[in-house]
């Protein structure tokens, strides 16, 4: 029932925008825009007091969603916040169910905003309607071709399988065209909450859940309202999926800036942190890193526990590796001078073979592809490993090698059974087309050495809190 | 006089390449192939016992240095470990004055090898040559169009003011193709130290004291021969320039690693880390810190104190900022609401305009560049405003507005006279075409909050040490 209810703000199928008007940088406007550029199939409203029995966008426009006379799953209420009480009353009168209200204005902004927010919301609950919102971009749905967002949709979007829930709105919007641009892995679902009247993350994990497009979750939060059934949400969500979880207000500083942002009040972050991670969540510290994890449970399958193999272009690189691994409590695999033989017998004589695994003298012998690939093969191999990171250095040999790069290593990335990431230092042209190439294979990669060690950790913790709460 | 010594490996006017062959391929033949691209200057000849009286890459031949029978500034020596005492022997009879030993297998692969070496510095310190290497790539000096490099050289290498001192020959350099293709500051020296078998950092770093090319120092380290003098150098140069030192080898795994790569013992990094810092040595915790922190050094001048000013797109962004700020110890500035009353003028009603500056609602009025000009501007004015940040969300409106950003931010960014970076979250297109315009500006710009702010403090806190050593 509940459930259903929070379906419809992903899969409405009749939307009525409120505010839309001929002024085309109107958020409104935009939002209208956005929906018939994504192809959104269900019926679809402009409501304009101002501006009514016309079209807009060649959209029907009415001067009252009671006028419109026929129930409609979604309002998206894009008035200044003086009117949204107003509009909600209206939404109660023409049979709404769900609102997602864009606006800002309300509890962010002191005991003024905060009374018309009490005033919307007294309406809505006599009502029945559930609210997303206020102070946000709403609602994104690849798969249903639907959106409640303001921020410009351009392009190709990839559709892809990790949701995102976000606090804030703008935030939601701008890193949202960064990820569907400067990352592959594409999203399923975006939830912008904002200051969370109703509707808030335990909600959307509800729905979530079963929503077979979705995979992980990343989650931006500021606040919560009720702290104890986000927790045991949580919990029973990170045994299905992962949730990576950024906290914005994690110090005095930051949460008096996340107070005046969307009204929410933080706990002590040393408590929370330790009770989001009992609940299997994994913790970023910032963007990159919420994005870098995401990539990872999008692509990968878990491991069967934390052991590391190194292969390396570079002797300083897999020192580095190295002490990263040890930094972030990882185990470096444990590999024998036997498993390694094979390598030993093919490269130079004056090298010795360990592990990291330095394939700088092999390349001199087999050529930089092939050193790669027999030394991933080899590592992938050794039964201590539990997963692998391959540092791949471009720009050493000549172009036409390094294009050829991936096809050499297709074979064994496509054979693999264990969990693995690649990290590229090189010439910037070159990194991005390996990085296309290895990520269309679902190889998760990443042109930082640390990034590649810190993603493989989350996956590698996520691993271990799933197969705790199973025993 | 020892100065001159080091000043010959990167500006030699004559040098013979040993080891360069009819194969295109082999390491001596790229190195003389990268001096003709480059356009090196001086006296180049190549040795080859088995191909003397002939050209390569029309380069005259010889069998051996003595036979050449010419003083030469430096020997770039590319052959395999074992030949490498005898060569050394024919760079003594031949009165070469510095050598750069590229090959590897020495004093990291066991006695054997130490052995091989030690022999090879016998016959250097009798004929008072100095030594680079072994195992590394050696020298690249944009200045003096000069270097010693297997690794390919290709298009426009970025002339800048930042040096880089690696200890790791073929980091340096594949890392090198990426800070010259994926960033704008540029490097001026590059010097792959190897094995360290005679000349060291503290070498280096004497020379660069003075070098006018050279702004800043990054360093890759794993260990050090002579730690006392490295810290005593280290002191007296971070008076001057800036410091932005990467150790490699950490951990006891980290450690390990770097044995067997370059034969370095390190100490416990937790006392390293201590006098490192007391000398005002900036610590970076990976590579992309010390290329996050070598940009700022580049560009930017040092700060008052650390007080930061935050302008920012959205509200979640501002908290990130404000708990990375205060994670970090840095400084929130205090900002009055006297000094924001032109913007609480300017901005929508219901907005109540703080610090940090969420210039969303400004937006609204004033148009999205304009905003964060008058939000810039503002807090750069103000007394308590040290340094700034601004974060800029592209995306958001047009392409058109996107475009015109940087040209409507000009007139601030160039008047300011505190330092400030850029943080820029949207499509990857917007922020490539940003970048690349903000950093022609000599404006330090992050697609990441965090290493934006993280370069701001090591900013500020080189700013504190030399201001203390002052005083």
């Amino acid at each position: 029932m509940s459930l259903n209810e929070i379906k419809r703000f992903f899969e409405p199928s009749s939307v009525a925008v409120v505010g839309a008007s001929r002024n085309p940088f109107k958020f409104g406007s935009i939002i209208v825009h956005n929906l018939k550029s994504l192809g959104y199939s269900g019926s679809l409203y402009i409501i304009n007091p101002h501006a009514g029995d016309c079209e807009i966008q060649g959209i029907r426009c009415y001067r009252s969603i009671k006028s419109l006379n026929r129930p409609l799953d979604l309002a998206v209420i894009a008035v200044p916040s003086d009117a949204v009480p107003m509009i909600m009353q209206d939404c109660a009168d023409g049979g709404v169910k769900n609102a997602v209200i864009i606006s800002s204005g309300f509890s962010e902004v002191g005991e003024l905003g905060k009374k018309k927010l009490d005033e919307t919301l007294a309406i809505a609950r006599r009502a029945g309607i559930r609210i997303v919102g206020p102070n946000t971009t709403g609602i994104l749905s690849l798969g249903s071709r639907f959106t409640t967002t303001f921020v410009p949709l351009s392009g190709n979007l990839q559709n892809g399988s990790v949701a995102f829930i976000s606090q804030t709105g703008m935030f939601a919007g701008v890193m949202l065209t960064y990820i569907l641009t400067a990352e592959r892995f594409g999203v399923s679902r975006v939830a912008g909450l904002g200051n969370k009247c109703d509707v808030d993350d335990s909600d959307i994990l509800e729905y979530l859940y079963d929503d077979p497009d979705t995979r992980a979750v990343m989650i931006y939060m500021e606040g919560t309202t009720n702290g104890r059934r986000f927790l045991e949400t949580a919990r029973w969500f990170s045994n299905k999926k992962p949730i990576v979880l950024l906290k914005g207000g994690r110090t005095i500083i930051g949460a008096k800036a996340a107070f005046s942002h969307t009204g929410s009040l933080g706990s002590r972050y040393e408590l929370v942190e330790d009770l989001f991670q009992r609940e299997g969540i994994i913790l970023a510290s910032d963007m990159d890193e919420m994005i870098d994890y995401a990539k990872i449970f999008a692509y990968q399958e878990l491991p069967a526990g934390a052991r590391l193999g190194v292969v390396s272009v570079s002797g300083g690189a897999a020192v580095m590796a190295s002490d990263i691994i040890s930094e972030l409590g990882l185990k470096l695999a444990t590999v024998t001078q036997e498993e390694l033989s094979g390598i030993q017998k093919l490269s130079p004589e004056w090298a010795t073979v360990g592990h990291p695994l330095d394939i700088e003298p092999l390349m001199e012998k087999v050529g930089g592809n092939e050193a790669y690939m027999i030394g991933l093969e080899t590592i992938l191999r050794c039964p201590n490993v539990d997963m692998a990171l391959l540092i791949v250095g471009l720009g050493i040999f000549n172009e036409e090698m390094d294009a050829k790069m991936v096809d050499v290593l297709a074979p064994v990335l496509k054979n693999a059974t264990k969990p693995l990431a690649v990290s590229l230092i090189g010439p910037r042209s070159h990194c991005d087309r390996a990085i296309a190439l290895l990520e269309e294979m679902k190889v998760p990669t990443y042109i930082s050495v640390t990034r590649a060690v810190k993603s493989l950790a989350a996956l590698a913790k996520y691993a271990h809190t799933r197969k705790s709460s199973l025993t």
